[in-house]
């Protein structure tokens, strides 16, 4: 199967089972619809497709990882949801739509992220069929990476240090741990579904860490280069908050620089892996994105 | 031992537990300072007091559910920062001190709950020792009801009907998800780490729901009678919201009849136990509180 076409069933298998995730659920007020109009906005499911892909990459069958990719998405769409939020970074377009309180209000936005993140671990704690021991270590994995020693703790950073100086290494750190530490997540999970070694868990560690800095310096670049429609959110919004980013800090061709440097490190990580063309394409497809 | 060194003892242990869930880690901004704030400002602990006194009444040993008390009220801290934020009920007083938005700002105090709500499940994935199906299967009860379908349903039932007229009924659904649910999870997993029957976990349900609804009633009236010395919050700040309670509903001295009734309904429910005199006179001292 080329890549393309594994990409396409991927993302398929994922969008099917994400619409599936609350369906048949009492309404309680409007709380479900608000979670499912972030959930099923389209975006790129670069996470669970990690998540699927890393399991495959270890051997692993790509339905056994589903619910761990649900949970990863869920986690990512919940913290979109609170990031857009007035008191965070105030934006009122995602994904080219109009970010979660501006059609449903503060109080239902902080709710319905607030429910995906519950459901996140619900999802994932139902739906596994994999053996327990292995979906503890999977899902303590993920609570780690989405917490405050993670993703939570980088948008902390991140709120910590608008207006203010930072360096290269706390620019490196804070995306580290604020889009980093949750794609590692994903991949590594996808590893621990399949049973995979600790050297293999650790290849794919580099290889996501290398890739999800690429893909944040790329988007510190669109940033700066792209436009509404091509990014789905409102262009220019760092330099609005006054917030340091590598292109602030480096320029646009040094970053295409690091970009290309990254995406060769993360390449390289992989090739103790048997055929790892579907991660090296899906790095290039996602570092060679103008949205 | 007495009630009252039992009582004293599951409190301790708790408290010593919490206490220790973020040592060590590394501080990104004011994060963990916000999430140990409210995690530490002395609560009454009623719910993992439940999971732990639960466990115990199943015959299972205290110290194997303390990992799932402390993530119930992990749970419980994280809601009560969400529910006290300017977009939902805007609360500046909580357990006799600042609200954590008040002191730490809004976008760390959304970031501070989203931290617990996540370390909730990372603290009961890491640090249990009982058999790992039966982990899954207590943390899977625990985010059901935490979430849309549960407790985060009732805040959102309750922010949509401020303002309006409810039921008796409307308000004992609201208050069954938005108190009640959580309550009965924290019961039912201990019931679950303990390997409790079928029978043992629906008794137990029914005591806490009964519980869970007599506490709740009691609420709505010291809410009335109260004041901020006794409460720790701002007294009437139902009245304010124009919330629609059960004492708006029925009336002091009718609440008084319901709260006695449901108390009754409570011990009832766990006659078939050897010895339910711990959760007979927890539901005592909870329903006869001043604050």
């Amino acid at each position: 199967m080329s890549f393309t076409e594994q990409f396409s069933r991927d993302k398929e298998q994922i969008e099917a089972a994400l619409e599936n995730v609350f369906r048949g659920r009492p309404p309680h007020a409007d709380i479900y619809d608000a979670m499912n109009y972030s959930l099923l906005a389209g975006g790129k499911r670069i996470r669970p497709i990690l998540t699927l892909a890393a399991c495959r990459l270890c051997g692993g069958e790509t339905e056994t990882a589903l619910p761990f990719a649900c949970a990863v998405e869920m986690i990512h769409t919940y913290s979109l949801i609170h990031d857009d939020l007035p008191c965070m970074d105030d934006d009122e377009l995602r994904r080219g739509r109009p970010t979660n309180h501006t059609v449903y209000g503060e109080a239902t936005a902080v709710l319905a992220g607030d429910g995906l993140l519950t459901a996140a671990f619900e999802v994932a704690l139902t739906g596994s069929t994999i053996d327990p021991r292995r979906a503890i270590k999977a899902l303590a994995n993920l609570a780690y990476a989405a917490g405050a020693a993670g993703m939570v703790g980088g948008q902390a950073l991140d709120m910590a240090g608008e207006g203010r100086a930072l360096t290269v290494e706390d620019v490196e750190e804070l995306q580290q741990l604020k889009t980093g530490a949750l794609m590692t997540a994903a991949a590594e999970m996808g590893a621990i579904v399949a049973g995979a070694t600790e050297e293999q868990r650790m290849a794919l560690r580099k290889y996501t860490q290398k890739l999800g800095l690429a893909f944040q310096i790329r988007d510190d670049m669109l940033d700066v280069t792209g436009n509404v429609e091509e990014m789905g959110k409102t262009s220019g919004s760092d330099a609005k908050g006054e917030k340091t980013t590598f292109v602030t800090l480096k320029g646009l061709t040094e970053c295409g620089r690091m970009v290309e440097a990254l995406t060769r490190e993360a390449e390289e990580a992989l090739t103790g892996f048997e055929d790892p063309s579907y991660l090296i394409e899906l790095a290039h497809m996602l570092v060679g994105r103008t949205n």
